[in-house]
């Protein structure tokens, strides 16, 4: 293949190049206006695979690095995307906002709620936007919904379920082989690890951080059993695994309070044999949208007591993105979200504009672990949620910021 | 129609003869082993009502009284169904025990944990049994589920979830006209003020006061809208019931931890546009069932990843006494259930013996309301249970009695 030309592109450096990275370095790849001088990862041989696909994708050969901060000091990139470890995505994401470079991070959970207030900080302090590439935020049924929340179909919100449940026993055990670090959190915490895939699309509903918040969570775990079954079942009773004591309970259930009285009920479960599901729902004065059964109840329209399938529905509360998005032919992972999540940050840092999912909403999601593991850990104490903002919530408005926007619905003319 | 013999029946009397009190009434009459000698209700219309649906049927018009205790007097009775308000189910089962009286409860959650306590002490001080008629736990699929946990079915139990989601907003808001107690309720209470159709079918499966107990939960409650909107959709702005302030949240979610790990989220969901559910979910660590999908999920047996219907495991896995009614004939309310728990109530009083659902059960799950109100009180604050068997949970074996039993499948010859 020839060699595309760099001009005029956004330029981005991806930190972290296991499975996920390498996902995200093909869709990125893939759009005209990127170009990738400088990818990084602790692992050598990581670098090497992920320079090789560039260069089979007919790009150039990107500069390699182990060390991030290297990276981050080439003048020549706007962005990062960071694909590393849980743990490690605030400490790159600061550095990062540090370097001037704008931020789209991959989900997880902090560590610590002075990470999150760093994250929030630095933001202020360099003006440098930081974006959680939260992909199910553009996925089409959550956007259907969100179309449909601020159409008023469900009135006045009051409850939302929420999850991720996906059975991982699989992944999380071959993760020593795989060099994953999940199986690490596993072995050593308990409490919802991974909360942002299904709270994420949920906190946009309900405005979070912009004339609502989460006041306070409570969570609770049950014991672990399913990864070492799983181990003694698949990998037998004799494998080191086998001897492992897993801290992280198999389900933990977590309830959020909000401040204008909503409430969010948020599942992790991901080591239990299950068909995957976010467990959505969304419930207000006027009707219901639930994602186990694929149905909505809208009052007035649906037969009394009867659900409706949730295709019905579509037609009509199809996110303007998407219907753009089918039409121009729906690519990449996930069902396409990754590749609108990715459009919505590379086109924010071309136009040098907010990020739809911004700081404090990173900051708000990725609190939800600290605050739950402190939770379970004192046996379902109530915990409150740091105000992120401190106080600009309860002015700030929900504003467009391109068609990507999470906040408004940007209609097409 | 010609008067039935009393001769050789279970004798019963019912308390409570509103909607439900009557409903149970006909049932009980339906059976040829069963007479109604007394009935009471505080409102002299009622008793009139029930006393003529009694002789329509074919039935000797029995006594009628306004004062409970008067019929508790009665020598000719075996046993009172107790079918009035919730706030006053306890102290007439506890009255009716101390008069020697089989007792058998509609179902409602406490009012304190003082009165759970008393139904424990008197009924163990004068030996009398105590059932909270739990109907759902006669229900077909919860049967199933039930026959399911104890073939091993799901493996070792991990987390369930169950609730009350049923929109009662027009029955709620003609209470007042209806002389109903749920409105006075929601004027005044916050909490899950009935657990019990969704936890008493789980409490069995988890095997709960015989090696099981649960340990605490956390409540949290949304705010309190979805009534007061009907009533101004409905009856209008300057109606009375306009202006009150709802104090019942919407929607009541509540964690519960048992002593073996395992975790329950309950809902109560009753004042907003829906659809009924129980929202049933067993989940242990080879499957699971969910009720929202009428779906089934078991490791090895199922295509991966992919629900398989309820129905398919029902022929292989129904309950032996659904099997018998089945061919006997499903009759009464409910898909049959009335009939089943009030049958289990009549044949533990006429071979005196233990009942299904005990003292102990009735206790632990009245006692969820009294919890909850006190954990949204305090913010969601953890409230530990009290043990009701003062620490016979750890000996106690699931046991059978009788071919109604919930703790044991009885299996037919």
């Amino acid at each position: 293949m020839a060699k595309k030309s760099n001009e005029g592109n956004v330029a981005l450096g991806v930190v972290g190049l296991g499975g996920r990275g390498r996902g995200l370095l093909a869709i990125l790849l893939g759009m005209d206006d990127v170009s990738i001088p400088a990818i990084c990862d602790v692992l050598d041989d990581r670098v090497q695979i992920a320079a090789d696909q560039c260069e089979a994708l007919g790009h150039p050969r990107p500069e390699g690095y182990n060390d991030y901060r290297e990276l981050l000091a080439r003048d020549d990139i706007q962005g990062v995307v960071i694909a590393t470890s849980w743990t490690t995505h605030a400490r790159i994401a600061i550095d990062a906002m540090k370097a001037g470079k704008y931020v789209g991070s991959e989900v997880g959970g902090a560590s610590s709620l002075e990470e999150c207030w760093e994250l929030v900080k630095t933001s202020e302090l360099t003006g440098i936007p930081c974006m959680m590439l939260e992909n199910c935020c553009y996925g089409r049924n959550e956007m259907a919904v969100l179309n449909m929340v601020k159409k008023g179909l469900f009135g006045e919100l009051i409850h939302c379920q929420c999850g991720y449940e996906h059975d991982l026993r699989d992944e999380i055990a071959m993760g020593i082989e795989n060099r994953h670090y999940r199986i690490h959190n596993y072995k050593h915490r308990n409490g919802d690890v991974y909360p942002t895939h299904g709270l994420g699309p949920i906190a946009k509903c309900l405005n979070i951080n912009k004339g609502n918040r989460f006041l306070q969570l409570s969570s609770m775990a049950s014991k672990a059993k399913g990864l070492h079954n799983w181990i003694v079942d698949n990998l037998g009773k004799d494998h080191p695994l086998a001897q492992v004591d897993f801290t992280q309970g198999d389900v933990v259930t977590t309830m959020i309070k909000c401040a204008h009285g909503e409430t969010v009920m948020v599942i992790h479960d991901t080591t239990l044999p299950r068909p995957y599901s976010r467990g959505g729902r969304v419930q207000g004065t006027r009707g219901i949208w639930m994602e186990d059964n694929n149905s909505i109840y809208i009052e007035g329209q649906s037969p009394q007591h009867t659900w409706e399938p949730f295709d019905k529905y579509l037609p009509k509360y199809e996110h303007p993105l998407w219907r753009e998005y089918i039409k121009m032919g729906v690519r990449g992972s996930h069902g396409g979200a990754d590749y609108l999540c990715l459009r919505a940050f590379v086109e924010s840092v071309k136009d040098n504009r907010p990020t739809p999912i911004d700081v404090y909403d990173m900051a708000t999601w990725m609190a939800v672990t600290t605050l739950s593991e402190q939770s379970v850990a004192q046996g379902g104490h109530p915990m409150p949620f740091p105000d992120f903002t401190n106080g600009m919530w309860i002015e700030r408005l929900p504003e467009l910021v391109g068609k990507y926007s999470l906040d408004v619905i940007y209609e097409q003319e």
